[in-house]
């Protein structure tokens, strides 16, 4: 008889429920022990749709209940950092949603407790686990580029979140370029040790007012002489713009948009595709399965998380200096 | 508290378990209540993972089981027939597996007795459930194209079946062609009166031994005027080859094939993608798991199926029209 | 010094004009000598502007014209047969526009007449010439498909022609599926015995009263056991849609529309390309040149006509046999 | 009668042969009146082909005659100013290659001879041409994407220039990025205010000796707030690598490779198409065809040229700010 993992969720926004939802779907051997979040009175029906029957408010809760051998930390980013250290300390293994905190010290920090505790510690950079960009990544491992020589990616919203969400987003080089980072990373197999950043507010000009831009080009110099090239958007009118490029000395390889349908219209007009998908729900869908099974996968038999904390640091580190050269004009040094 | 849907499944085999799987995966409110197969014993280790734990070697087992709402006949053809009968008889909704018979007399013989019984019966025709085809139905119908002229189907399995089935299927108009017939009714909107079908033995010789045919060619004329055009070839060595085409009095419709990775390499030899997905597990699999969504959702909101047995009827009298062109060399008469 | 080939046109409407047009701008070592045209007065501006000075309104002096080493026959179809038999006579090098006459034993005395003189006879089956086909040819010759098993062609007009056209055409199979049975037999390098024809005027009713069909769908067999399937259209709203695929046993090759801008728009709406470039004289505009290229570089160099006589003579025979099929309802055999 | 116009096409290597071909083949009312080239004794054959009858070894021989109304400078860079000079002094209409000079201060000595002079002067960004780019210009001037946001240019090389021609370009930007530059202001509608350049040797590190790199990153800020980003290398190995793409309030334009067949292979490996088009001279040939009819068409109908001296002097101002940005690690300022 196989082991039965027990995890509690923290935090039940869209993140939260998307992760329950896709577990009880998805994933076997595996029971969603407790669920806590600040609202968790109205969150009863969808808890009973799915077979989840504790609900609390409080995630010490979950973090005291000794049934629990993993958590899914979904709450706001100011309270990853602090949550992480008090599960770490209690033996559980932790999905943290990215960012792990904005302050790298801090991000040290959980990141220690974490080594001396001897838990699971896996960072939500779910696009890692895309199917697309798996593949283009494992060409590139394979060779089948030579050696890698540029890295781009285009990133682009379909549109910008509320005005109290980019308050405390962290700006867009935290919230958004963030995971584009992570890729450049992953795709370059190399580290990041410069970054030159600009951007400005050409989608609403009211972000500026909150001191964010909405658009913005990213120049990432990698230690292996390899140049990283990100653009991002707050608003692509035809859906999520998520491609990325790695371009070598033996060839390329790129990835286009998913999109829902093949059906393409020839008509008076011209040829007429799908847009893209929607939005990173739609796009991202499998990701996320994808994600939490390698999590549980390496919980069970005992293997190394595929995004760890110190991939949470280093994104963290290139965003900050993104912001610094964002400010100063100049290609920033990261210290990792 | 909605009610929980009773569904029991004749016959574990390849598609048998298919659609238990996806059902545990992925429908809500319903519960897979017994499992008959004449090799059920074999069958224990994968149905405790889904958490079933009704097994039977006699389908008479789950009619007579007053618990059970409704069943999924998924054993081999010339049982097809006689379990819908009991079936109905039983009052159990029926979703069946195509064919439901190879003689048309037999299929109505059925069809009187699900009548009679008032119960939902439903035929597997899983491509009218893909989401690429029902977005170019759609296009259709909602008049994109103007009128329906011409349908076009290519439709290649990536290599043939074994001999045994060869003998057992019907043969390749039956067995295969009968999906395309089908797919041109659902696209053009339109009934078959006319078939003519030509055909050879192209892949391997030895299928002709078996009396049957590789790879064929048919051309159906509809009653509102249109025409089919059907290729199939029992060997793609590039896999599943599925894609279809509507061209009407304002536009075309075309769907492609779908490949599981977008990542395009570009090197010295040109620039190569992905090929199709493999076969039609892979290509089909979320029109499997939306074709028993759809049969439970009649059954428990009273819906018409969105395929019937007068659908099961009539591609199998087309393949019997196709199967005497083929050897007469003349366009045949489809009798309704 | 290289010798210049003098060459004279016979009969100056849109085609004639294009030949004339392209061996000025294209093809060096050749003279257009002079062109025959009935409405010759009205050409001289036109004629002029390409220095060519010689216009006449009767084609015998052309042919009566030593200096004259090549002709281009681009008057109306029933011309073809007789200047065919007097070029030949006066010695010409013979250039035909398809189809040589709708008679087969007719272009059987000109093909007898051609060899008897020994003079150069190539018949205008352009899309030979195209640089997408002859890639695919030339692949498929390269066995990089294996065994041929299918050949498709796709090819829809994107507008009908004047019915003063239609009632002098010879009909659909003989003005226009006249190209595609050139390419199937290019395509598949094997000869045609057998053709299957239906088709009916879906686009224009009218086209009934002059006894033609403006919709058509062929299937054709050949000698190496291969399939041919050709639909037609005489009006394709989004422009000329030319599509071929060669399916064999280690592969496919398939040739898509060309169109004009690469640039792709994405919108709210959508992903919208380019229609399909609008007509023959757009899309094969290089294979016109290549066509004349080619004819003039048999002559200079004493090669074979890449399209002889009897590939004029069997396109013919194929499109009789389609007619016939299409009134019996049953395949008609090719006797070549 | 039509006007005839003289040209003489000073410098007869690889561009200005390509030059004399084209206005052969292609160009009405204008005449090839004479060529010089310090090596004209080698060019009698290939001028005789055309029917080229003056050539000479020295330039001033095309600037006194005056019949000549226009010229072509195709000579090497450090000769474009001193000749521009001259012949605008001469009353001849100019079409330079690019870049006019190296130096700012001496290209605006030349253009305040050609204002001086009235002659019409035409810089040699072919690429503004090319139908394609054309294409998605024209879409954004028309407002299909809203207002500008990002301008993404991929340009890159099939091969790397021998190391002599190195030595003398002027460095990748000015040599190969300038036509970028160029590009970037032709779909932006803005001009460029701020350059951000970093670069490396990861082709050929012997060209770090020359002083130069083959690999970059470069991004510019325009007057109207929009952003460009350009990446270059030196060695794409499947082909001349050109794409564009304008990103925008309302939508997205985006030019993909040219190719020279369609035909695409579908086989046990995956589904090839061809590699892009080898070099400038395949992929931009009706490019350097349009561009000397539209100079032909300013002289002759007295228009503006569509590329002038301040197109060419300021992508020579980008060219050295991008040059002091490699340099000091910082976006540098364009003083126009």
């Amino acid at each position: 008889m196989e082991k039965i993992l027990n995890i509690g969720i923290i935090g039940a926004g869209r993140i939260g429920k998307l992760h329950a939802q896709n577990i009880v779907a998805y994933h076997r051997n595996v029971k969603i022990a407790a669920i806590s979040d600040l609202f968790y009175k109205n969150l009863s029906e969808w808890a009973n749709g799915l077979g989840i029957e504790n609900l609390t408010g409080d995630y010490k809760d979950i973090l005291n209940d000794p049934m629990i051998d993993a958590i899914l930390i979904c709450s706001p980013t100011d309270t990853h950092a602090q949550i992480s250290i008090e599960a770490a300390k209690a033996g559980k293994h932790i999905f943290c949603e990215k960012p792990i905190d904005m302050d790298p010290d801090r991000i040290k920090e959980v990141l220690n407790c974490v080594k001396e505790a001897g838990v699971v510690f896996q960072v939500g950079f779910n696009r890692r686990f895309d199917k697309n960009f798996r593949g283009a990544y494992e060409s590139v491992r394979e060779g089948k580029i030579g050696k890698v020589h540029v890295v781009k990616i285009t990133s682009r919203d379909p549109e910008p979140p509320t005005p109290e969400y980019i308050q405390v987003s962290g700006g867009l080089f935290m919230d958004m370029t963030i995971h584009d980072f992570d890729m450049a990373r992953y795709l370059s197999g190399s580290e990041v040790i410069q970054v030159y950043a600009t951007g400005d507010t050409l989608v609403d000009k009211s972000i500026a007012d909150l001191g964010d831009i909405d658009t913005a080009a990213v120049v990432l110099k990698f230690e292996n002489g390899a140049i990283g090239i990100i653009d991002n958007s707050r608003k692509a009118v035809y859906g999520y713009d998520q491609r990325i490029e790695v371009f070598g000395s033996e060839g390329c390889i790129t990835v286009s948009n998913e999109i829902n349908s093949l059906a393409v219209l020839s008509d008076k007009n011209g040829v007429l595709s799908e847009k893209p998908k929607y939005f990173f729900l739609e796009r991202y869908k499998e990701s996320f399965i994808n994600e939490i099974g390698e999590f549980i996968d390496c919980i069970l038999h005992n293997k190394k998380p595929p995004v760890n904390g110190v991939d949470g640091l280093i994104s963290v580190l290139i965003a900050q200096a993104a912001k610094k050269s964002l400010q100063s004009g100049k290609a920033e040094t990261v210290y990792l």
